[in-house]
């Protein structure tokens, strides 16, 4: 049988652009850039989002949603953000078949338009904190696209936060971090991954300081997967949004942003894929078990039927494969590309010894498992969401090696993460790195706890090439 | 006590701009036209976006997401699409800080773009039907916004389906108008619609029939809350969507389409609010029952906890509003405002008498409840959801007369919905009524039954004024 993929091996990139089109993940849309997210994928999204936004809401955060047209001057307010942004904006010239007085670009990102509100929301410290989430579709031209890692529309969740102190930004910014963003790629996404924060060079355009996690993909490269913002006073400034303190004194207030996206289910592709295709976390599948007919023959229907009702009574998403007419080799392709986590195949022969194949995509062996033993099937998820986390967790610390130099480094960085001290490096050295290709992905701390003050001693610099 | 709003009766436009911002439902946004979805008024749109993705899911379609921006040589390809859609378009002609060789324009509708898809994943009568949802904003220049009722930018949801004949597309056209469209209307936002068939006049640009789900404002008026549209081939045409059929033969698809938007909000606040604010179906109130404390005192605090407790464990929405700073009355007109269902008031007198005073925001008078009793509170909720359902109906039912003429039609058009005998109307009738400010909302018959032929004795025109 002729692989139905190119393998990883032999190319990483033409075997991550195969997956998607035969995983009917996405496909890309007529403008250049653009995207559209087929209902495998979707229904994948979907669930990420729930668990996500299941995350944010516990943070105490409430959704809303502002416009998607912003008006040109509003992204001129804060200088960095302009100078970031300006390369990549979309903008909107006519609108009723008129030329319009002022152009309006389409949202890269929200800041300006929702700090615009937050000034008119805000009037004192009762009103604070502020903590406000949108789910929505954003737009940044991108020179050179990649279907969800880096496409000109993407999905995301924007999260913007008022603060009356510096301290209460900087608490709930890395709160963000840790209990929404880390805990999601891990429970849910089944992805380990480094939380540290950015250099002066890769920060976020108006921010102090950005907190990202770092996720490793199968071939050495990072991925940044969520990033978290603590944005100073900057925009208050900009947008005039101040509140009268306890002591009647009127005082601009403190703010993050926060941010995951689409690309996460590229990171989802590219660190569980393997070369037969998707392997979708049990949590995160949107079919969990596949029963497969193998075969007709007597009682197979029954048996099958009976396995799927056992399943959904135990609350297990299951969907029953009874296309018998096309051939078993066929079907278990498809499953297997779209990364179904377990494969019940049922035939003639099996039902009469009362048992079925279970073949776990987490897994290399299949399985002979009884058929009145299908309630350890539940359990078997369980144990296979863990599975892909080993797998990741593995596969991330045998990609992050220690460097002692720049060079070191800068040669690491073509297999995956070098981990170098930052007093080794500075912003010189990630000037060297950049020319190579590689880039300071986040720093972190020998000892785990956010990076305070980068310079100090124990602070690391984590080198890779990034998608 | 000033009337917090302008009363319906002196000013009902006015009462709806009043109720939306000191609700806090929604505000313009900068771009004219444009809104913001504020958190009270946003998390009403999550649950009633999930009581309809539920019932859409229900019907066998999947999610999906398609591109926001269209080339625009898309829209040309319908003939009559583009000329209903042009008037309204948004174009972007600037990306990444070039002038674009084609123009893009933001969706108004993505019937274009998904049938560009659709011809690519559908090639045999075993593709079909394919039923395709997306959840999405949508932009239409309006040169006469309203908040939430008609503004440039709104959410919606959008089907796009595909099937092999022109009866099973319309026996689905008909049941998301029936299952998911009225289904939604009547059981969570507890509103009666009439189910009709659109005029030629007024059927979606591009379709062959459309089917509205029509409601009667608190001021006679008439919203379009849903449309589903039977397309017949003239996407197929356009996009060279064709499949083979059992037989070998080439065929074209026949298609629907379908959509609701955050209208639907506006069409709440219209339907059951009042002179003290909205009443949220308690289906759909992001909080159910909000408990005061009334004045602070002995055991207040520990017996409006203990009620919260009891509420939150019987799966109850449930707020402590325990700000004693605040005045009682303040509190009281807040959440009025924003149309909780249930308010419970405790003071000490109350605990000490081991009761509490209930307000239910569909009924006059308050109650007293014995904090034993609040087993009851549940109960108490689902009586108001049918409570305000049949306030409607009854509303609609006085609003809906017959007429015998146009005059007597367009007369009674000032007040309400008008029924009239179709062939008493005609197309020349309907542009007499446009040219006095009515519409005929949609044609019904007098069984009930969809309109095959409009022609036929006993299709009555439904003639209103519209927003």
């Amino acid at each position: 049988m002729p692989a139905v993929l190119v393998p990883q091996e032999r190319d990483f990139p033409r075997w991550y652009q195969d997956v998607i089109a035969k995983a009917q993940v996405a496909e890309n849309g007529p403008v250049r850039g653009t995207m559209v997210i087929r209902p495998w994928g979707y229904a994948i999204w979907e669930r990420l989002q729930a668990a996500v936004d299941q995350r944010i809401k516990a943070t105490g955060a409430q959704n809303a949603y502002f416009p998607l047209l912003i008006p040109e001057a509003f992204m001129r307010r804060e200088a960095e953000h302009v100078e970031g942004f300006s390369p990549e904006l979309a903008v909107v010239t006519h609108g009723g078949g008129k030329e319009l007085e002022e152009p309006a670009v389409v949202r890269p990102t929200s800041e300006t338009i929702v700090n615009s509100s937050f000034a008119r929301w805000i009037s004192s410290y009762r009103d604070l904190p502020l903590l406000i989430n949108q789910w929505a579709n954003a737009v940044r031209w991108e020179l050179r696209p990649r279907l969800l890692l880096r496409s000109s529309e993407f999905l995301w969740q924007e999260g913007h936060t008022a603060h009356a102190t510096r301290e209460d930004a900087h608490a709930y910014a890395l709160r963000i971090l840790d209990e929404v963003y880390a805990d999601a790629m891990v429970e849910e996404l089944a992805i380990p991954v480094f939380r540290g924060r950015k250099t002066e060079r890769e920060k976020f355009a108006g921010a102090e300081i950005s907190w990202p996690c770092e996720g490793v993909m199968r071939d050495g490269r990072a991925l940044q997967m969520a990033t978290s913002h603590e944005l100073g006073q900057n925009f208050a400034r900009a947008f005039g949004i101040q509140f009268a303190d306890r002591d009647g004194q009127l005082r601009h207030v403190w703010q993050t942003s926060w941010g995951v996206t689409t690309r996460l289910l590229g990171a989802m592709i590219m660190v569980h894929g393997d070369d037969h295709g998707l392997r979708v976390p049990p949590r995160l599948a949107p079919i969990q078990v596949v029963v497969v007919v193998a075969r007709a023959g007597e009682g197979v229907i029954e048996a099958a039927t009976a396995v799927v009702d056992e399943l959904e009574r135990a609350g297990v998403r299951v969907e029953l494969d009874d296309r018998v007419e096309v051939s078993l080799g066929r079907r278990i392709i498809d499953h297997e590309l779209r990364g179904v986590p377990v494969r019940v195949e049922l035939g003639p022969r099996d039902v009469a010894a009362g048992q079925a194949v279970v073949a776990r995509r987490a897994r290399a062996e299949k399985e002979i498992l009884a058929l009145r033993a299908f309630a350890e099937l539940p359990q078997m998820l369980v144990d296979d969401q863990a599975a892909l986390l080993t797998q990741a967790t593995t596969l991330r610390d045998a990609r992050t090696r220690p460097a002692r130099s720049i060079d070191e480094a800068r040669e690491l960085a073509s297999e995956g993460f070098a981990r170098l001290p930052w007093r080794a490096c500075g912003a010189e050295g990630e000037h060297r790195l950049a020319q190579a290709g590689a880039s300071v992905r986040c720093l972190v701390r020998e000892d785990g706890a956010p990076v305070d003050d980068p310079d100090a001693v124990g602070v690391d610099a984590l080198v890779a090439r990034a998608y």
